[in-house]
């Protein structure tokens, strides 16, 4: 139960999204998981459940930093949800409280988190999302993965 | 004193910039408060600095949302200065308490309320700022604030 | 206009409260404003809409530091409302924000305030409210404007 | 790894303790653990630090919800870190995060977390803490930790 030395992913993206972003999210979070990272993300549906659904499959540890108060709002795969009640403006916390993110998709809510990671100064590695100056584009679920854990 | 019934111009932009966005920045301000708008922005130096100059030169109200705990960091023509203590997680609140957004220049600080702007609905209008769309380009400060009053 | 040099007076109370507690609240409001501070509040009802009230009457300027993410919950007198979004957490923020505090009646979300403003080595006056080691007791709204505005 | 059905006891109190108040907290810890409860905390020292410790010695897992925006601020003995940056403003998602909130000693600070968890229907236990209505009053660990997970 030693997490704290574990990389921490966060896994960005809409509460709504489409089936490739949905498979792609579920995909990271499965290959997180599989190397022994935990997935933080914002703990309610679409890309965020997708991620968390895939990280639980393979036994991972999810954590879901929620906008509203109730540890119950967030999606069933969450193990660790964290309410903060503060709405929208959570997502800062989510980027700050990941090693890496990994955008999947997305819309204003997915670039404010983007953008926070890249004020924090993390890697940010991205699946058909938001194109912006140092975010590092990936191909694929496995490639972003494999750029998540690569040191820099 | 009914600073309620006031539009609120969020001006947003980095905390260094060059002399071409500065010039803007207090160009806006000044505009801003010559239409009694009230200027809303970060507090700090830079581009916040300037739209908050040419506020007070022009005799309008400017409110600074500042990342620390001390009112006392706000640059020397904030009149209202709220500490939050949070650090960027503040730009979440700096969006929010603006009717329109107006960036001018910016990094990813910029970006992350850019960003919340969109998510509240708050219109957004840039001058040479991150192109993200939803947000209205302006040939410059006048044409931004006259876009910032313009009804929608 | 210049805010920035006048004292802040946090007034801080229920939404709720009994008579006395209100006039308490709203005579408090009126003698910090006469004195030329400013009035900063949680931005709701009860105390809070007393305080403002009083101030209001007498000339002086409100802040309402609000739990919601829309300005117009404020009561109709607060000049300038901070919306926040972050529910009771900006319980914290109103603390920070105030020179001293005035604490009149109250329940739990009052007794948080009379805590940070101790945390953050604000004076704490109180009118009839918790008796916690550090708060002052006033015997009227006189008595504790008056040690408010006293240098320590 | 199903954390979420766990009874979350958040364990409140100072960053500097005496011997018996330290004694108390581990002792807290270690019997949360024990009965298969989440020990959340501020994460820092002291009373936080003791609890956290005696936890892990009993195999359970702990929550350090923390001021900074570092997770590496944590005490060693607090699996998963949340940095919020938020200094003490971090008190009130403390006490949102917990089902039931133990205090062991404490100052003004855990005064805050107190009325934190009054405000949100939380139950609040006291070892030698402060004397606010609805605070239970516990005479030992032992008591406190069987009144936390006693239903209501």
């Amino acid at each position: 139960m030693d997490y704290r030395h574990r990389k921490r992913i966060g896994v960005i993206g809409g509460s709504r999204a489409g089936k490739d972003a949905l498979r792609a999210a579920e995909e990271v979070g499965r290959l997180v998981a599989r190397r022994g990272g935990v997935v933080v993300c914002g703990g309610l549906g679409g890309v965020m459940e997708a991620a968390s659904r895939g990280a639980k499959e393979a036994g991972g540890l999810t954590v879901g930093i929620l906008p509203g108060n109730r540890p119950d709002e967030a999606n069933p795969f969450i193990d660790l949800p964290l309410a903060t009640g503060m709405g929208y403006t959570r997502n800062s916390l989510v980027a700050m409280n990941a090693d890496v993110l990994i955008a999947v998709d997305g819309e204003y809510g997915t670039l404010s988190e983007i953008a926070f990671g890249l004020v924090y100064g993390r890697r940010v590695v991205g699946i058909g999302t938001w194109d912006i100056p140092g975010v590092e584009s990936a191909a694929s679920a496995e490639d972003a993965v494999e750029r998540a854990f690569r040191e820099r």
